[in-house]
């Protein structure tokens, strides 16, 4: 099955408490996300970016097996997206040091007419209008899942209410779970959105794994426990990769059902767990489909009970 | 398998921000521990009460079904250790509001001759000088964990350290892991603590879960999803209730196992998951080991994957 994923390619510039500061560094939402699911399906890859993009930041995204970059827009004069980020101590949290949104204040990238009939979608964050705007370009997708942020549940709420009658699923992050919902508990806060129109909620909880309010079930997994954590950037992205990626092959008759959702969520654990191991793409780059299967099944087994 | 539980026994006060104020609460380490382990095994207590201990407290402990109270001191003339806490909007974290210590300033409970023989033992929090001496009056257990909290790590970190080469586990909290080691990753926190000489760390992460870090493996689990927070204190007594008393139960012919502290993980987490359905111990007074089974068949099936 297709899956294809809107969102941003950009320059980033990282800072770490233990492990210094990185600049130049090959980043962005849609770049995470198709190299995680690139591992288990097709992905076809909707974003923007100037022409000061380095050449070796499309050969690495072109490198990603299954990986279509027909939607990929290299724009003359403009600037790519750049974002400096600093984490704390706890690595939990970071702070923006700076954001320049080049390409993303032009008029969004079209999807391409080959990719409209595309199965599965995830409209990674980006301002709800224009994830709507990206959503109904799609013919008739199986499976749509969102991302969010705070920024839009701020100043777009509106907006990002309408997106949750549109998709099935959306992940958001725990703080913004209570941002949108005012409730602190996590299941309460999910519940509270399912009645906006998805079929599931995943919440995400960073090095504390996720929780999942389906409309048939509820479940939380830990993320798996490691001691090598260099920088989490992209750890939300590459879960949600792993995620659809695993849902767009899995074969399931129905991909947004509670137990098929479940499954994928440990898949995009596995994924990300990789991913936090080194700055960038580095980590994703290195290891192979065994070395993804390996792990899955280390978690698998470390968590399996009764 | 007979199973000794250390600790005390304590009138709360408790406020929450959602439930209001209770005040005159059953409460204490080795009642919450006492009470979910049994559950599981037959399980005796050692703690110290003054006489302004209200007889009905004294009865609710007694109709835990195989709680021996022999090892339960009525002083004559003391006051029983009262402690008042207030949770934030998080239940997660809290303050003292107040400690009146009463009997824990006197001399700590002796351990009865016929429980010297027990083959399990929880040493549950108090000063360490006292945790060494209560493990010391044992004959020969075959597994004995400690817990212990933030105040000894800051003023009796020596006697602590020698009490964790004293024991084959140690439940702590998340944030006290990183405060006697100086590790924020929790992996490389028990790590570090494994050297001390346990065989097992787990680190608690309230309604995170908890990592378990052992000689042989390393696993983390969730906590068990709920939206009913009413009172979280207990959580972490009855959750190693659970634990120990799976253990002395089970039948493993290496308790202490990786395989058997995973699985004991599980159960103290679904018996802590009822007792913070509620103030004090009203939900496991009022809860089967039927609804125990059934809740972990739950958890375990939740958390299944691969």
């Amino acid at each position: 099955m297709n899956l294809i994923c809107t969102g941003t390619i950009g320059i980033d510039t990282i800072e770490t408490p233990g492990n210094g500061r990185r600049e130049e560094l090959l980043g962005g939402s849609v770049v995470y996300f198709a190299a995680a699911a690139s591992f288990y399906a097709p992905t076809r890859l909707v974003a923007a970016v100037g022409d000061d993009c380095p050449a070796e930041f499309l050969d690495t995204i072109k490198s990603f097996k299954g990986v279509d970059t027909a939607g990929l827009e290299v724009r003359k004069g403009s600037k790519t997206f750049r974002w400096g980020g600093k984490y704390m101590d706890d690595m939990d949290h970071r702070e923006t040091l700076f954001t320049e949104l080049g390409v993303l204040e032009e008029a969004p990238p079209r999807i391409p007419e080959a990719f409209k009939s595309s199965e599965f979608a995830f409209l990674a964050n980006s301002h709800p209008a224009v994830q709507l705007d990206m959503r109904d370009q799609l013919d008739s997708p199986r499976l749509v899942v969102a991302d969010t942020m705070d920024l839009w549940i701020n100043i777009a709420k509106d907006d990002l209410t309408k997106v949750l009658g549109r998709v099935d699923g959306l992940v958001l992050n725990f703080d913004e779970a209570e941002l949108f919902t005012g409730k602190r508990n996590p299941v309460t806060a999910g519940r509270h959105l399912l009645e906006l129109g998805p079929r599931f909620v995943v919440i995400k909880k960073g090095e504390h794994g996720c929780i999942l309010v389906h409309r048939d079930g509820l479940t939380a997994l830990p993320a798996y426990p490691t001691e090598q954590v260099i920088d989490p950037t992209g750890a939300g992205d590459s879960f949600a990769g792993g995620l659809m990626g695993w849902l767009a092959s899995c074969g399931a008759e129905d991909p947004g059902s509670f137990e098929s959702v479940r499954e994928a969520l440990a898949h995009g654990t596995v994924v990300a767990s990789f991913n936090v191991e080194s700055f960038s793409l580095d980590r994703l780059k290195s290891i192979t489909a065994a070395d993804l299967h390996a792990r899955f099944a280390d978690y698998a087994s470390m968590i399996r009970v009764g």
